[in-house]
């Protein structure tokens, strides 16, 4: 029998979360693949799949890729710096004269190598990113992003008012470029794809955010934005949309908010009758808990968005969080969680490392399809861990080693990625 | 003129903080050190200089070395577990099993070659250690960082009461193996010296924590412990000691507050009283935010202590903390400053990068003595941070290197390292 590219076996100390509460870990085994997705895990190896591709990482960790569900593309240059702001300052002083820079293909694709390079390193297998208000640009990522093998949404940035001239866009342009963005990429690659991008309601015009809806509508296009960082921004939008109940209403009235797949950035200061809303129409919150804190945000109420059933996931909002690791996203989740845990009067639990590798994996994966887990009839996104430099001084349990990893572990312990059953080179333009 | 190993020149782009508020920046300069301690920063060489031995590490950022105020070298292992834990449940479930460990002298070694390398590699020049209540491996632990050429504290922990068994000192021997220690390795190293470490008041006995007192009058030895860590810390040592106005007053009743120079970790919970009392007494606190966020304590109002003149540095509080890193260390007392601006109602302004690099450099460095800045008569205690993976887009102001360098950067950017003006090697064991 002849051994396929697409049936696969990864051997190793496989763990990972089909639900939150716990690890499901399977010491020394098989995650078996076809045509990129699990057929199952085994101790032992029927006689079936003997001549099928196997790769021993054995005493090597393997874990679902990390999912990134809200980044900005072009602030890459600015991760680490100008954090000393609040969001709207931010926005003004440090971001968007970067993003300003990306009207240059050239500049952005110095950036966009370096960032997607960077990205597989981290061991991010699929993110949902913004980029720019620049259609060329856009394009030139969505072609990096290809070549690399990685998955990925990408959303040109929508902005059309109540920004610095050199960075808001003309109504009508912004609509035809992303249409034209639509069109050209929406069937080009299985594994990278257009999003409807509106940056945020505070600087979209009424006409502007109904024809992202219908743009959404008409080509079944997921949505990402941003929803209620800051403070600041709050009294913004009530300003700018007296009319509307709440900030997640105005998306909804637009059909940017769950008609068609949805990931909102943030969700620190929603009502109860947003959340709830969110939940009903299926809305994910992307939390980004170390952007939250550099940007002086807030910690996001967590515990309250698993309990009402909001899909989640979780994001590195690079460069509003300075971070590009989603383990170290998870962590911060999970430190945040505690200081909201004593806020509350100890009423909101802290998350676990179990729920926070959830929100890394799984979680954010659901946003892609049946991604980031090793469920049967999941994509097999993989990260092969080589763990030897932490767990260095006794025998630790599989348990204790992924904590260790996700806790102080970082891109060296790293070894090979795979997305869809095919390993992922680290990519050279 | 013959060169002199002890009059050396490092040339680069020089960073530090003379006082919190701002960066001192000097580029492409020379620091001119003689026995260890710098005579100048200067533009152009004069001619008297001329026959130094200079190392030219031109377009490389040079700062100072980083300082940690406050770690448990034997809870090393346990980096990254057991951190669903507060900090009493979590000292009875992780951190006291493993610290008996150390009561085998070959364990310890394990553990403390990894240890002292790791801070070797994370650019960790100085630090205040606790070693665990073993006299032997205590001893192993001065050995070896005498023999690894970095400056270090080390306390053999005292604890007399309140904890298992097995972790439970008797009295007198406690102090004798304490004193034993002192004499043998009070003048036995410039770099590596003794310090007083009652563990924390609930786990001494008054006998215990008096002749702790003594023992560093007696020898004018500094002294290291914990204070207000944790809401169910505070009860236990008011039900422990109710006659003790509050928690601070116990270990200054006892000539452990600033009697001789004094670092107490956390600092989370004081009353005003028990700061001002720092501030009169001069004791040190050290600010642990990762360890904070990690066991759930809370946050420590830092900017408070900085405005009512306590002496401050930060501290990983490795094993309560995750990273052993100070960079990673400063991010987070920022992360955490902007919480507590948030929680106070932006009364307690959240310290900038310029506080939190002072923090972790001459702030904890003045524990040491004139250490942790470039002015004159300071010890040359030196980074050399090649930040070219970091600053790779365009080019940045030396302001936004070291930004980089802290928020994003990692131990593979920092290539040499410097104590008194001798490069400190890798250490061998």
């Amino acid at each position: 029998m002849k051994q396929k590219e697409d049936k696969i076996i990864l051997k190793g100390d496989i763990v990972f979360t089909p639900t939150k509460e716990k690890f499901e870990i399977h010491k020394d085994s098989y995650i078996v693949a076809e045509n990129g997705k699990v057929v199952g895990i085994f101790k032992e190896l029927e006689e079936k799949y003997q001549h099928y591709v196997i790769k021993d990482f054995s005493n090597k960790i393997i874990i679902p890729g990390f999912i990134d569900l809200h980044l900005h593309a072009p602030q890459y240059p600015n991760r680490g710096l100008g954090l000393d702001k609040e969001l709207l300052p931010w926005l003004e002083t440090y971001t968007f004269p970067e993003e300003k820079k990306y009207e240059d293909i050239q500049y952005g694709k110095k950036v966009y190598t370096k960032l997607i390079r960077e990205l597989w390193r981290v061991g991010t297998t699929r993110c949902v990113i913004f980029s720019s208000i620049h259609k060329e640009s856009t394009k030139l990522l969505f072609d990096l992003f290809i070549k690399s093998g990685l998955g990925a949404y990408i959303g040109k940035v929508n902005m059309d008012r109540n920004s610095p001239d050199y960075i808001t866009e003309d109504t009508k342009k912004s609509i035809v470029d992303t249409e034209e963005i639509v069109i050209e990429y929406k069937d080009k690659s299985d594994l990278v794809k257009p999003i409807i991008a509106p940056r945020f309601a505070p600087v979209c015009t009424v006409e502007l955010l109904e024809s992202l809806g219908y743009l959404a509508s008409k080509y079944n296009l997921p949505v990402e934005s941003h929803l209620s960082e800051n403070i600041g921004e709050l009294a913004w939008v009530k300003e700018l949309y007296p009319e509307f109940a709440n900030y997640a209403s105005v998306y909804n009235q637009y059909g940017l908010f769950g008609q068609t797949k949805t990931v909102m950035g943030h969700c620190i200061y929603n009502t109860e009758e947003e959340i709830e809303l969110m939940a009903k129409n299926g809305v994910y919150a992307a939390h980004c808990p170390h952007s939250n804190f550099d940007l002086s945000s807030g910690i996001m109420p967590v515990r309250k968005f698993l309990d009402k059933g909001v899909p989640l996931g979780l994001g590195t909002d690079m460069a509003g969080g300075h971070c590009i690791s989603m383990a170290d996203v998870m962590v911060a989740a999970i430190q945040s969680s505690k200081m909201k845990w004593l806020e509350t009067n100890k009423e909101l639990q802290p998350i676990t490392i179990s729920e926070a590798f959830f929100l890394g994996t799984k979680g954010g994966g659901s946003f892609f399809g049946k991604v980031g887990s090793f469920e049967e009839g999941y994509e097999l996104d993989a990260l092969i861990i080589d763990d030897s430099s932490l767990a260095d001084i006794e025998p630790l349990s599989l348990e204790e080693r992924i904590q260790k990893f996700i806790y102080i572990g970082d891109d060296r312990n790293i070894v090979e990625r795979y997305i869809r059953g095919r390993k992922v080179e680290e990519p050279e333009f």
